[in-house]
């Protein structure tokens, strides 16, 4: 059996995508492994196992809303729920594919069922959920610097420091210090955010469990909150959804809170390359 | 214009690989860096332009000795004369393609013609060239750790130092400490090596300016005469050659010291999968 992949990314969050639609290949976590795996296989930050909803079982339940089920699963192999990045990506394909148009699509995740906007001009919206703002704060230390953190909660858990320079943050080899401990239990999503213009900022993201990286939907969803609220915008209370411009190392997002509390997150997707894994390879990763 | 890739890697050394025997392909520096970027293109340690001989002006003189020419590129989009682990990869993918048939090979570098040879099961040798001994020696030192290093030179320069266990390289981020500096005014790639078995070792390498790896072919050679040496073993005074299993973490290579001091190295290629390179995304690449 011969797997045809491409690979993609969006603002350089970058994905394997498998188009499987009849869910008829056997994807065990350590074969997802491997193929994420940046020097043994193909590389990516994560899969995207493409499946019409009706073949899942975990998305047969809404076929008749969201044709297509992202299989989402992570680097390591394990799966997840949502990828902000990813179902741009996701939705990129199917477009590029021929299975959907331009315009509205509802897409099955196992967050639930999300709602994505493909424009004429390629780029994808996709609604992100609302934010939460804990009461709690923290302070940020990176060094000899200290910044109060602003807590925003985007189901999970982000810490955002407003620096004078992203340099500040230093190499971010290794989690930056949030205290007290007690303000996030189970670890935190840390970006560091300078002013660039009117309502646009550029940010830097250090992901718990992972590192430093070229970009995160969630942390730019709570970077737009948090500074939407430092700048006394909130669109609940003056009935006004604001929009910010987010720069990250791995390209732009365009976030908009709306009067209801959605965040809608809008960004780019590319697909570098397409081909067929080696069958003869696949089949020594014991899949 | 479709330009057709592969994906492979030697012992975890990754390329990716670009068939284009007539050199049709102009691939920009800047080009390169992006299709080896690991997020923002396909990844790769480098990349691997199989053209032949007769069509590059680099290799024309010795394309009735060499008929294919490794156009080798660093991941970086600079040029390189030549990689141990890439030229497996390249034969690999001669044979797979049907170019060449297992038995000996020619293959143009710019650092000469290396001869290589594709065993029947699919392990292929190269020479590696003759490794030079300097008599300055210096320490490494990690942490509270310090060794006494072999200094073997093999075009690169090596210190090799022999650890009780390879986790007292530490983290290896960042580059181990080697004095004096005067030994190596250049840089130095550091091997760290422990014993497993009759001829048979296993390492750890941090290279010069990129970081640790998980193979390093002129480490392996490196390690093999190092460690034949401290073995009291030398085939010009022995008359016999000696041979060393060297495990990395990328996989195993099989170093052999010949009575001339010609080092040939043996291991395994992997093609991971194949296709297309987005013409449209490459356009954007200004190539």
């Amino acid at each position: 059996m011969s797997i045809a992949f491409l690979k993609g990314h969006g603002t350089q969050n970058d994905f394997v995508i498998v188009p499987d639609p009849d869910n008829a290949i056997e994807l065990s976590p350590s074969a997802v492994a491997v193929l994420c795996d940046r020097r043994a296989g193909l590389g990516g930050d994560g899969l995207l196992h493409v499946v019409r909803s009706a073949a899942h079982p975990e998305a047969a339940h809404v076929a008749g809303e969201a044709e297509w089920f992202m299989d989402y699963r992570n680097g390591d192999g394990s799966v997840a729920e949502m990828c902000g990045n990813g179902v741009r990506v996701f939705a990129h394909y199917l477009q590029q594919a021929g299975h959907v148009e331009a315009g509205d699509l509802a897409v099955a995740t196992r967050g639930g069922v999300k709602r994505v906007h493909i424009a004429k001009n390629g780029d994808i919206t996709v609604s992100m959920g609302k934010a939460a703002l804990p009461e709690e704060q923290a302070t940020v230390t990176v060094g000899e610097h200290s910044w109060p953190a602003r807590n925003v909660n985007m189901g999970n858990p982000h810490a955002i420091a407003f620096v004078e320079d992203l340099d500040q943050a230093g190499n971010l080899f290794t989690a930056p210090e949030t205290t007290p401990a007690t303000v996030y239990p189970d670890g935190v999503n840390v970006e560091f955010v300078v002013d660039r213009g009117e309502r646009h900022v550029a940010m830097r993201v250090h992901e718990r469990g992972v590192g430093e990286t070229r970009s995160c939907g969630t942390g730019a969803c709570a970077v737009a909150v948090a500074t939407a609220r430092r700048d006394g915008l909130d669109p609940a209370v003056t009935g006004t959804p604001v929009t910010y411009t987010i720069d990250l190392p791995g390209g732009r997002l365009v976030i908009t809170e709306r009067v209801d509390g959605e965040i809608e997150m809008t960004g780019s997707a590319v697909i570098v390359a397409e081909g067929e894994i080696s069958s003869e390879w696949f089949e020594t990763l014991g899949a």
